[in-house]
């Protein structure tokens, strides 16, 4: 199918490619036009039919919105603002140069751009930056009739009316009812009496990862949105949510890796942008690594004594960071789904312990045996490295759990706390363990 | 609210308790279920309605809903059953043991019997095992006002009416209409004129992990499954969607800090598990990590001549590791949000070699710079050093840019191909160009 639309584009036969366009689906449309030569693009996207015109700029990136823009006429911009969603409105016009800006607002009308500044004006992690001002309102006092005939005359342009909202006379919040429970209702049942008043709702400075949680957890497909007032101001729909999440992902992944995170998508990102947003961890890092350094340096005079201590260090703080990294991750991860508190961390801690104690003795008995067996060196030695690392996975795993618990408590991000900052300093820690067990069961200096 | 439930159970006021939990969504009664003594627990659990009993039973971990079921009537669990969604009544059957699950088909009809008994059989990541069978399916010579009185019929049981899809004689999937466009048109149209043609289904056997692509992709709410002869089977609902995509995402965490994935809660999981799920890698990584080992003893003579050289190992293999781990895991996250295909390899290369060159440079000249301040040694160690370095990271950054991509190419997961694996081979990498820039450099051997 897109091979043929895109032999009839190829053919200059775009009559015919509109036609097999307007089938699909806004998102596919939007991936063939996003593949053609921007003239062509132009071409096509202003042959398409108004409302499906708005869905797939909604779906575009802002550089072809941009070029859109600035190449169609002000009447042409106006009719895609009256199909797009307020939420998408804003996302589009917060990515475009201020003269963009200033030519799409003088095509709304007064009350559209003073929703739209107000929209702009929410901080991108809150609730209100994600929400859309399009939406059904039902009053207490309606009958479910009129509530329907209601739907009927306003619905068509409302991102959801599967789930309605009622309010009161001051736009309070008072409860929601389903399309499904209106359709099965007698006609002159009132609003109010059938009505859910248990309704989750969030606040539009609501932290938007927080507003994720409550879907998650309430499996919900759309969620109202209220100012300080309780009055409703509008509603966030689930698609928006699994983009947060993503988000959120994404996010906690690079923390993990230590890049700073940015919401562009890697092949958008330019080679000075993704160089800024690894440099600065990478130099952290760095410098506080010669830290193992100093260490070693301290200790110089017996590593020359026992040269063979040397070729174990890689090994012990690898495996340290390795076990510090699982624990911290683990933690991390439970935090972030909410399946964690403080009041865990007792309980962490204990676990932690145990299961340090036992994969701790698993790899240094099997180290052990491999030390005797394939490197031939003093028991001694083997004897310091494998004491070494028992103390040090077991501490890994110990420190690797409570860590993050501890960072969430002062209200730091507790993702940085995972590697590789545990790593760095688990990294010092191995080798202090490991040097004051080799020069006391040496019994060097 | 909740803390006024709490008093009155602790009153054993159970009567007036269960007033206040049934006006609760059924999430928070069962968090405050989950709070109580069993028996209390069980007591309030059989004062509910039916309907609310079987929202909170789905809702239960299934230890909960093991003891519930051990302790009711059959009477009891026939009610729980029928007013049970399909997918949920799986979830639940799938974790009893095999008389509890006897019991519970000894009580429900053969038909359903049947269907659990087919649901059960789909693969555990397969669009099947989340789908759910309960949903309105219309006919397409149905008028519309023939189809909302269908929807009113059978709608009530159904878990999601917002859009209902149309079946051919044959039960083939022909199309979508939502119920928002079935009451804005005309009551005597036929469903074939106005149902949307263009719908995204999936098979059985789908990948759920794709079936959540297709979601996030079209931001649907609901999506058919369907068997190989294109007949409707079942559907997807977003919420078990938003579930698999924090599943997919917690094993991506969990396999890039060398966990073996298991889909319990960490609180919920023993200490034997969780050593079990950790101990493999660490052995695997601790025995790769001695050949790192091995490269320092064959390098031993070179090092016991300047020994200032082993200072900077740490920081070398440090800093290429984190370096590594970077481009990887931005690659990896990228590719599991199919922002990056296999076609982007050469751009991916090109790109992270830029990136390397550039932060690489930028790390060698500091750490020359530190080095000299503060380390007072020999310019050409410093210069060993950091020509290593130069080198170790721009490495880094192109194999951590590439092996994920690779990986996925020859259908490996790209995830293990992240830390540590990576950090292992780099680490090995690493150690040789220290020792060839430093045997080079200072003309040692």
């Amino acid at each position: 199918m897109f091979d043929y639309i895109f032999q009839l584009i190829e053919e200059n036969k775009l009559i015919e490619a509109r036609q097999k366009l307007i089938e699909l689906n806004e998102v596919d449309i939007e991936q063939i036009l996003e593949e053609l030569p921007q003239d062509k693009m132009l071409r096509l996207f202003r042959m398409l039919p108004k409302e499906i015109a708005a869905e797939v700029f909604a779906e575009m990136d802002s550089d072809q919105q941009q070029y859109i823009v600035e190449s169609i006429t002000d009447h042409e911009i106006n009719d895609i603002l009256d199909e797009l969603y307020m939420d998408d409105t804003v996302d589009f016009i917060e990515e475009m140069p201020a003269n963009v800006v200033k030519r799409v607002l003088r095509n709304t009308d007064e009350a559209t751009r003073k929703t739209i500044n107000q929209l702009l004006n929410y901080p991108d992690d809150s609730a209100g930056s994600i929400m859309t001002t399009e939406f059904v309102d039902l009053k207490k006092e309606m009958s479910v009739a009129v509530a329907l005939e209601h739907i009927r005359q306003t619905g068509m342009d409302k991102e959801t009316i599967d789930t309605c909202f009622v309010i009161s006379a001051q736009r309070k919040l008072e409860g929601e009812i389903t399309i499904r429970k209106l359709i099965l209702s007698a006609p002159d049942s009132l609003v109010a009496d059938i009505m859910d008043e248990n309704v989750k709702s969030v606040k539009t400075l609501t932290d938007k990862e927080e507003t994720a949680y409550l879907f998650r957890k309430y499996d919900l497909i759309s969620m109202p949105v209220v100012d300080n007032e309780n009055r409703l101001v509008g509603i966030i729909t689930v698609d928006d949510v699994i983009d947060v999440i993503e988000e959120e992902n994404t996010e906690d992944f690079h923390k993990m890796a230590a890049i700073t995170p940015s919401d562009k998508e890697y092949l958008d990102t330019g080679v000075f942008s993704l160089a800024k947003n690894r440099i600065v961890w990478l130099l952290v890092l760095m410098i506080s690594a010669t830290f193992t350094g100093l260490i070693i340096r301290y200790y110089e005079a017996t590593l020359s004594q026992v040269v063979a201590l040397t070729a174990y260090i890689p090994m012990l703080m690898g495996t340290g960071g390795n076990a510090g990294a699982q624990s911290s991750t683990m933690i991390i991860r439970s935090l972030a789904l909410n399946e964690i508190e403080f009041r865990d961390s007792f309980l962490v801690m204990w676990k932690e312990l145990r299961v340090g104690l036992l994969t701790a003795a698993i790899l240094a008995i099997v180290n052990f045996a491999r030390i005797m067996i394939f490197d031939r060196i003093q028991v001694l030695v083997a004897l310091a490295v494998c004491a070494s690392l028992f103390c040090i996975v077991t501490l890994a795993k110990v420190i690797g759990g409570i860590l993050p618990i501890a960072a969430k408590r002062i209200h730091l991000d507790p993702v940085i706390m995972a590697s590789p900052i545990i790593t760095t300093i688990l990294d010092a820690v191995s080798l202090f363990i490991y040097f004051a067990f080799s020069t006391s069961i040496l019994g060097i200096a």
